[in-house]
């Protein structure tokens, strides 16, 4: 027999990404939708035009997980409020079941990304970790007592938005906040840094990227410093050390053994988590950070797409015992 | 028959407050010491006297309860790290016991100032809240999914070291960092940034306290502030902006329904907490700043006692049921 299988959906604020997931949690039929910009009935319509391409491969896949970054409350799946996605106030769960016609099940993106590294990734035996979704924003996820927390109404773990700088600049979206993390160490908010680097150093590689109209995004500061170029590479470490005072306070105020670091952003890598660590071992309380280490996730950008899977890898009916 | 009663302890930075607790939490027999700056054997002789003071009013109390500012095992009673008291490492609640012969119950001062709002203050039918005891230093608990939450070895909820400023003033104690919140809004920030203030204004009545020679304490900033002096009342809205932004940072984390004000230096109250609730208003997140609500502690500066006195109660044996 054949392995069950079901959907994931991970959506960021700029992309969406999906797959066909099966039992042991290998994945097939990737879908990609870009979603930035889209009205909300365009946004739904690309959820529902990504799960049927998903499942003209995989017609047996009669359940789906979502991951959305957004405030969704945990009992009836509806959004509060997103910062990225123009979906606040919509009963998400019941539209997207209605539209599809099968049982959908959804969390905040961040919070189906720690649970699968919960369960199948590098928290596997931890109770106790924070997750930093680096994308277009900056998601997290906590795990506390072994559970994925919640909070009170689905408003909890915004990660993103801890306090590293009170003059800081801007915290983009919905947030009226300046000075948080999410504006310093996002991919957007490296593709920014990126750019100014990039003017401000016409000879450096971003800077001839720039001249040659490319757009200095998060990924290619990323892509440069891989290559070497010393200016992409301060441009991740200057990114990395404001992640860093983040880890301090969540250090702090979790004890966890891990911090995980996933989202596409996360490809810089040790480039970006290096400096980090270093600003968490000059100055997080001792006990605490003897305990935390920094790792990046297991699953990398596709932990939300396995953890949304898991949600509906949940719901599946138990198979009936041999002998039964 | 007359109520049982038990004998609860807390411990600061500075001071200790004793009592004889009775099961509807009435106080009796309130025991004082002063600990600041004693070394590791005057400091447990003097938790021994308290004790006793109290136990000679109240023979029958024969459980004790204590709460103390450090990183408390939970398993074991034994001291991680103070941060203020000379305690690194000391297996505290079995030398104690075997210093009073009596059953000993500890927990950090927080921890048990929480649990006391929690069961019989302002957090009874609330799940889920977070609290800063300002004192020496400032404290911090944790009510998550309506428990106190302890992290993965006793060091979580340290709030105090939550960073407000990264270019802040260096935090005292152990901790390495420079701008957490307890640099700018303990009762020892308080009464340094009083002390600047007063030299600066020799003319303001925090200015000729300190002519007169009196140390300038936050006790005394919000007594001058209570009196209505300008000048200490703009001393504790400083301090009550960057409690505001600490609490931003709680509040987009955390999407507690309430952020309760305990300990000594809360006298301040609202001259302190109004400034802190306008940043709250400005900054946080708008689902996360609409349900959380800034409250002072129901027992105030007792929270701490009360809550070490519910360690002892706990461990009262059951009464036999009328008709057993």
């Amino acid at each position: 027999m054949n392995p069950r299988r079901v959907i994931g959906i991970d959506a960021g604020g700029t992309k969406l990404l999906g797959g066909v997931v099966d039992e042991a949690l290998d994945v097939h039929h990737r879908v990609h939708r870009r979603i930035l910009g889209l009205d909300q009935q365009e946004l739904i319509d690309s959820f529902v035009d990504a799960v049927e391409e998903a499942r003209s491969a995989a017609p047996d896949a009669e359940i789906v997980g979502i991951g959305i970054p957004a405030l969704v409350r945990p009992a009836s799946g509806s959004v509060l409020v997103s910062n990225h996605l123009p979906l606040d106030g919509v009963p998400f769960r019941d539209l997207m079941s209605e539209r599809l016609g099968l049982p959908v099940h959804v969390d905040n993106d961040s919070n189906v990304a720690i649970l699968a590294e919960h369960r199948a990734g590098v928290a596997r035996g931890v109770d106790e970790a924070v997750m930093l979704t680096l994308g277009t924003g900056i998601g997290g996820g906590l795990l506390l007592n072994g559970e994925v927390y919640h909070g009170s109404e689905g408003a909890a773990a915004e990660l993103g938005h801890i306090l590293v700088d009170p003059d800081g600049p801007d915290c983009p979206g919905d947030c009226p906040n300046h000075g948080c993390v999410e504006a310093f160490a996002s991919g957007t908010a490296i593709g920014r840094a990126g750019e100014e680097a990039a003017r401000a150093n016409p000879d450096s590689a971003l800077g001839k990227a720039l001249d040659a109209g490319r757009e200095i995004s998060g990924g290619l500061v990323t892509e440069l410093a891989h290559d070497g170029d010393p200016l992409a590479r301060e441009v991740l470490a200057a990114a990395g050390r404001m992640l860093g005072l983040a880890m301090v306070t969540l250090v702090n105020v979790f004890n966890p053994e891990l911090v995980i670091v996933g989202g596409g952003a996360s490809a810089a890598g040790d480039l970006m988590l290096d400096p980090a660590r270093e600003v968490l071992a000059e100055r997080a309380l001792p006990p605490n950070r003897r305990l935390a280490r920094v790792v990046q996730a297991h699953f990398g950008s596709e932990a939300g797409m396995i953890g949304a899977s898991m949600l509906a890898l949940d719901a599946l009916t138990p198979l009936t015992q041999v002998g039964e």
